[in-house]
């Protein structure tokens, strides 16, 4: 990793397009500090009780973060979201310029 | 990587959005659980006999998925896409959460 | 790895949807190959004097490269757009198929 590049967690979570507001004021508290949405739709495993999307429109969040705070989000997501609404999320370890900003 | 989180493999397909139903379809018949689309555009390598991206509307299709799955879905990409279509596919590693959903 | 994928760079670029036109013939001049944009929103951090994300639209860019031609690329934004540009750039290490396109 050349010098000017710095290790982060960058996490990616799918969800109804409805949980925008909510979901992004959440973690804006935990301490995320900025983020990156996208329009999207998709579908899911069929037949779960919690079908992971529905029909309607979907969100794709992006969020640059340290692990700590990382790990406060996933908490969350856990425990307030992954019962009630179809929702995916994954993680992955990248490396970014001006790394001061997240 | 935390107890909670479990490794997949993320596989993002770029290509035509004419696409869009048939590997769709394709995916699922495969053993691909869930999927998510959003629009793009684009441009690839210019001068190629199957120049990457046409003017026409693109799309970026995410997978998550185990091993096995995966190498089906290079090989029928392999076999019956690259050389019609002008498509990009890359595939990296991701942590995931509620991993018995992939 | 499987033998028919090969390791590429993944450079990923938010920013407003006015600098579309300008980094993209940037980055090919630079030896870029392809790209593929998608509409975004988002925010940044506030209160920073060159806070990441306007009020205005923006855009994500993904370019699949080596390595000499990303850090050819990172010079340049850190050179002549982080000043100006609410920028975010992160890199991360991808197995593409058909790797002589990139």
């Amino acid at each position: 990793m050349p010098p000017k590049l710095h290790s982060r967690q960058l996490l990616t979570i799918i969800c109804e397009a409805d949980l925008e507001r909510q979901l992004v004021t959440e973690l804006h508290l935990l301490g995320v500090r900025g983020h990156t949405i996208t329009d999207a739709r998709g579908q899911g495993a069929h037949g779960d009780r919690d079908a992971l999307w529905p029909t309607s429109a979907n969100i794709r969040i992006e969020v640059l973060c340290e692990t700590p705070v990382l790990d406060a989000v996933l908490n969350i997501l856990e425990e307030s979201y992954f019962k009630s609404y179809g929702l995916v999320a994954f993680v992955s370890e990248v490396a970014v310029l001006r790394a001061e900003k997240f």
